[in-house]
């Protein structure tokens, strides 16, 4: 099993859950959104004024999730999230969603760095690399 | 009962109805703004460009919605849409969500119309006015 | 400015603001829906088992919502919920959303108790009734 | 590019984009959900009862998306599904979202055919298999 180096709790809400008694598959990815914004606030980048500061705009290109199990209504779920990889202009966060150390969720996001003008990628910023990479080996070291 | 100039088809969304087979009460007023918009379109001011260009921005400022029945998976429902009053500076917006003729759902929308910086109130718009009254006094004619 | 007896604190989330940079009019009922949750767990009845074992099974027959500002992204809301009256069969919820002490949203949620098969409305339960009284009076004792 | 035997329309809501002027990407899994329920209809089982008739009971395993562009507020979408294979337990719909013939949105659902009751998996009913082989081989010899 992963380890992620940053978590945040959410409950299920009322409105997310649907005729099966299950969350509806996409809020997953409303999920991750929540996870992912807690972790740039984690790193001292908080998203999008930190990220953008930094000189970065992140645009989603990829997401995918492995559904092994069902959150229900009012379930406190833990979110964890990690920075798996970073390339040159894209990095891959992997989230994953348990409850009671039971994971029933796992996925990831792909962002692309871009110029919000032209869309065309250019490379992710030192100052959010740095970042990113201290936050994930000050985790490691804890692990 | 109410008549409406203006009539939008919704089919409900498996991901709108929640544990109770029914749809969430809140997303009743994405039901409302879909008419709303479809409206706009219908009276050629399509929102926001079209409403924009007759020189108005509009916030909303209430809104009231009376539960009479639900909705459930997969009904298409019709969504009826009248301005029923229009102020110095507001309008109001009528709805009536119904399933084969039978109201379900009965609400209004209040906008105000005001500056997109300072947000203070200012008059609505005379193309805003008279397109709205050339559209619902042509419907009244015809009910 | 009214009290409230109960006091949640909610987190706007990315995919809850619109394009004018606020948050869609209808997710306030979403909000709405979370403060209420919490404050039936506050007063040892959570919905929907600890409502359903006091006999009562509930039904939204109105919401209304005033807007006299709008909450934008990430920005930490306090809802504030209190029970303003329980008729013979209903009961009404008031809930104001305010930033940084200033109210931003102001509404109401009207529920009836109703037979699950028959949804005829019913009256509400001693249990759920004195639970909710208990609750109000002791906030009013401290406020 | 890939061809899919069935296409959708769907306009994008106001409440479906976000501060960027673009879907959130956790709706295009809302609008993948659309398009599927409208693929069960047309081949003439539609969800839930269907291909609960049928034998089945049908739980999301997998999703994936690519994102190629953005949908802008009040686009109409074409939303393209077809089903790619159909395994012992677990079929795989690929699900295409494009504007004006530019391919927006790439994506799959892969669903298994479970056991309600104990989740367990188990084989794909004829019913279905045949339903959809029919469908779709009938698409091919259009395209």
């Amino acid at each position: 099993m992963k380890t992620y180096s940053f978590h945040h709790p959410l409950r299920v809400r009322w409105a997310e859950v649907d005729r099966q008694g299950i969350v509806f598959n996409g809020h997953y990815l409303t999920y991750f959104d929540v996870g992912i914004t807690e972790y740039w606030r984690a790193i001292g980048l908080p998203y999008p004024d930190g990220v953008a500061d930094a000189g970065s705009d992140l645009y989603v290109v990829k997401t995918l999730i492995n559904y092994h199990g069902s959150a229900e209504y009012d379930d406190v779920l833990d979110i964890g999230v990690r920075v798996a990889r970073i390339g040159t202009s894209s990095m891959t966060f992997e989230v994953g969603i348990s409850l009671d150390n039971e994971l029933l969720i796992e996925g990831e996001v792909v962002y692309v760095n871009a110029d919000p003008e032209t869309r065309l990628s250019k490379p992710v910023p030192d100052k959010l690399r740095h970042a990113i990479e201290h936050f994930e080996s000050k985790a490691a070291a804890h692990a």
